[in-house]
């Protein structure tokens, strides 16, 4: 059975949304990740950090989605990476509130000798030199390296952000993103501009206009699955790669056609991530809601001209 | 063989873009509707208002393309509508430097008894009076009656726009003016809203992020062709409205699938339309390159999963 390894975030977040206070819930990119991946046959492990505040029955909840924690680092004297943050009607935009990095901000990633042989590793958001470090310590080279990022990385490390992205072969980035770290003010260019950084493949994501994936002389454009009740977009980019990952997976090597197909995923993921407050939606989607909406996407993005 | 009657704007336009000026060109709502349309077997007669000013060689041209400008009134003693508008580094924003309506102020069309019987009826953006007084004039009802319209008439003409919007079986719009007629804030409830008015079915047009189709229980999802080089925008909604009409004028029944078909005919029509200045793609595109767009287009969009 393929594996699956996952580094990010294991965090608390507090969302303020025009829907509501979400209170202080489970959150963190890797967790997001984890809890979409879970839903594929991935068998999966996430390598993170928490401190001794963090609560046992979320670990116990990724565990009883088969998700490997023995990989989570406890810090007993340490604080759980804390994010609070308000968005505003648009979408799109958010302020922070408060960031307090905690036990992440000595985040020194050890890889356990039975994760060292992983065939999907999904690297979540945070500094590329954390990310270098999982990469560093496998035994072997995945098959399908999937790099998120930001613009904070963009801002403050971009040398190290440009060396890790040399080395995995597909990075998820958003159309902002995209354009800040190509320099570039059209997405083909921008595409173009970080296929020559080194990945094989390019995805940008849109929000709530889709997402796009370039290789080398390929593309693929798919909408995003209409959502009419947002709730809370926190963790979608990350549900969305966690589809993806969680997709490719299953399938045994990284070509287009599979990438395509984990876009889809990944965007059905996406939308059910969106309809409720934090995890929740990612916890507790089943097989056939994925399997139905799939359905309804293919419905409605198929025509016959 | 069936008809298409347009009526909409010829007009003279000067266009401003981060990649140079036009200088004097045609325009109008109608010109790029009725020279879209002229690429599919529309039988396309357009129904306008010019000045003495206006160029015999651009009555010519439509004419070559096989639109019967027969029904274009020429006002000696006045003089053509003219538009001059300056578009922004970010294409979704433009400032209009001028509009003079010279002979539209007064524009009362007329429908000439040959053109009381089209199949398809596309009403241009215009004074929804004027949209309805065509109307008015038809001996048989359109079976396919689309209606463009724009957030102006429903600052300055609600009442009018929805006794038109009431009579027309297709709405074509943009995301912003959807929300604005609906005063819904998503585009699904805006759609749901727009279809009580009484459309059977309502396009909402998002530019480069595609455009959705809405019907009773029934949606559609299509991303935008994807164009690299946007030289000016100005016509890209007319061309799509003129690809759905011509499109649909070569289909007996106005059906969902048919509607589905047409706006990736529009799509790809828009795709040409902003990669010259003015209406020069819309003139000059073949249709072996409509046909290879459209066989790309698929290549982009389709999945398997």
């Amino acid at each position: 059975m393929k594996k699956t390894l996952i580094v990010g975030t294991v965090a608390y977040d507090e969302i303020e949304t025009v829907k509501g206070n979400s209170g202080k819930v489970l959150g963190g990119a890797g967790t997001y990740i984890a809890l979409s991946c879970s839903h594929f046959k991935s068998n999966a492990s996430i390598i993170s950090v928490v401190g001794g505040d963090f609560e046992k029955k979320y670990l116990a909840l990724l565990e009883s989605k088969g998700v490997d924690v023995s990989a989570i680092d406890i810090i007993k004297n340490g604080k759980t990476f804390y994010w609070k943050g308000k968005y505003h009607k648009d979408w799109n935009k958010r302020d922070t509130l408060a960031t307090e990095l905690n036990v992440l901000a000595d985040f020194n990633p050890k890889v356990p000798e039975e994760f060292k042989f992983p065939d999907v590793l999904i690297l979540g958001n945070l500094h590329p030199i954390v990310q270098g470090a999982v990469l560093n310590q496998l035994s072997k080279k995945p098959t399908t390296i999937i790099l998120d990022t930001m613009n904070f990385w963009m801002d403050t490390a971009l040398e190290d952000l440009t060396k890790i992205i040399k080395r995995v072969n597909v990075i998820v980035i958003n159309d902002e993103e995209a354009m800040q770290l190509s320099g570039k003010e059209t997405l083909f260019s921008a595409a173009e501009e970080i296929l020559k950084l080194g990945p094989k493949y390019v995805v940008i994501k849109k929000g709530e206009h889709g997402a796009m994936l370039f290789g080398e002389d390929q593309f693929f454009v798919s909408p995003a699955y209409p959502v009419n009740n947002v709730v809370d977009p926190t963790g979608a980019g990350d549900s969305f790669a966690g589809g993806l990952g969680g997709y490719l997976s299953e399938k045994s090597e990284l070509s287009f056609e599979n990438l395509k197909n984990g876009i889809v995923y990944g965007t059905i993921m996406a939308s059910f991530c969106v309809e409720s407050f934090g995890t929740l939606s990612m916890e507790t989607v089943k097989k056939e809601q994925i399997v139905s909406r799939l359905k309804k996407f293919k419905s409605f993005t198929n025509y016959n001209a």
